[in-house]
């Protein structure tokens, strides 16, 4: 054990944060550690957007789902998988020649290389005893997120980010056991029935521990109940119309 | 300045491994560390293949454009999105209700959860002395390379990652300054051409410093020379055919 795994093996979302700022300094340490990660091919297809504004993070906490806490840290950021500024580049150097940004495989580049970054920029912000947490809600209403920020076309937000000194101290979440993700050689299915059997009983008494007994739903349950659902079916569209994954 | 933050600084990319193993207990450590990454509603849609055998190895490193080090690391490990662990959940919970794990939406969350978890798994990796190279190359034949490793449908490999003791001590690769990927409440595409020019001399600089004055392509105009070729055009289809991307 050494101090980055210990730091790592302790991650837990932060919810509630106090009313202190992330100093510029701060901000630009996560950013720049961020964009140490690996990148394909060097392309950093990624921006970032650090909302601070009070009446942005408002509007985008409602654009959200109603997630208090995207208002009340003290910076949201929006993590955006950017083609856009790599089409710049072909336009400068090739103008007029057709361009290949909207593949399926630049957006699986571009979306990786945020997430990459993003994780990078995590750890960085939990090195400096800030917390942060991952909001997918921000694809919700990703059209209006997106014209509220003043995203360019070949430039979508994949997820945001709450950071901030953390308020609360939440139980470490149970992850499903090692041998359930890592397969040896090939993958194997035939595991899963008896993996995911073994996670229904630490995630139920997980959550019998959390909500003092209200609560022990069996994960196999909830990620049931969660594929039934039609979520967020605009996505497809949206990236289409956005210039993602037309071919 | 913390140990962490030291270690995220001093990334770089190794291509040469030492002839040395990664120990069981040292991988299990990285794929924890791995899946304490943060998980859209925990859903943990991915799963690692860890490739040790001699001749799978091989193979892959094949499919993957010829890259000796895919052959060369003592563990190839194969990041997959894996949306099939949720369907087995689904099938248990709610057998022949329709399910919606084929959205654009879902094939965004299983990447991004993927990505969170390696890049977990590659600092960790880093924090115990061993170096990691991403592998964007085996999605060059992916078809094939799905067939080699067995996987089911829902689940497609992202990218590899060879993980050993580094037998070389290659240049930090500078990034792109943090004011052109860093954005204060808006996206401010203005600021492309002059963040872009300041990072063509320093890559430039880089390039002639690393290849010995042999090479000085402006980063612009490699990202140029990438946009105008047609990359992994097979992506789109590939994916849609193996439940992905549908709607």
């Amino acid at each position: 054990m050494n101090e980055t795994l210990a730091l790592l093996m302790n991650h837990r979302s932060i919810r509630k944060f106090a009313d202190k700022p992330v100093s510029e300094d701060q901000l630009k340490t996560i950013i720049v550690a961020g964009q140490m990660a690996s990148s394909s091919s060097n392309v950093q297809a990624y921006s970032v957007i650090a909302v601070t504004e009070a009446g942005l993070k408002k509007r985008l906490a409602e654009l959200s789902g109603n997630q208090a806490y995207v208002e009340e840290c003290p910076v949201f950021l929006v993590w955006c998988a950017d083609l856009h500024r790599l089409k710049y580049c072909a336009d400068l150097h090739a103008p007029g020649q057709p361009t290949y940004e909207d593949t399926a495989e630049n957006l699986i580049v571009a979306t990786v290389d945020t997430a990459l970054a993003a994780q990078n920029a995590a750890v960085a912000a939990e090195s400096l005893g800030l917390g942060i947490v991952y909001i997918g809600g921000i694809r919700n209403r990703i059209e209006e997120v997106s014209q509220l920020l003043e995203l360019p076309d070949r430039v979508y937000p994949v997820f945001g980010m709450c950071v901030g000194v953390p308020a609360q101290e939440p139980m470490l979440r149970p992850r499903l056991p090692v041998e359930a993700v890592l397969h040896r050689n090939r993958y194997d299915g035939r595991k899963h029935a008896a993996e995911v059997a073994r996670y229904d009983e630490t995630m139920s008494a997980y959550l019998r521990e959390r909500t003092g007994g209200k609560q022990d739903t069996p994960w196999s349950r909830l990620m049931a109940d969660r594929l039934v659902q039609p979520v967020r079916m605009h996505m497809k569209d949206f990236l289409e119309n956005r210039g993602f994954f037309r071919r």
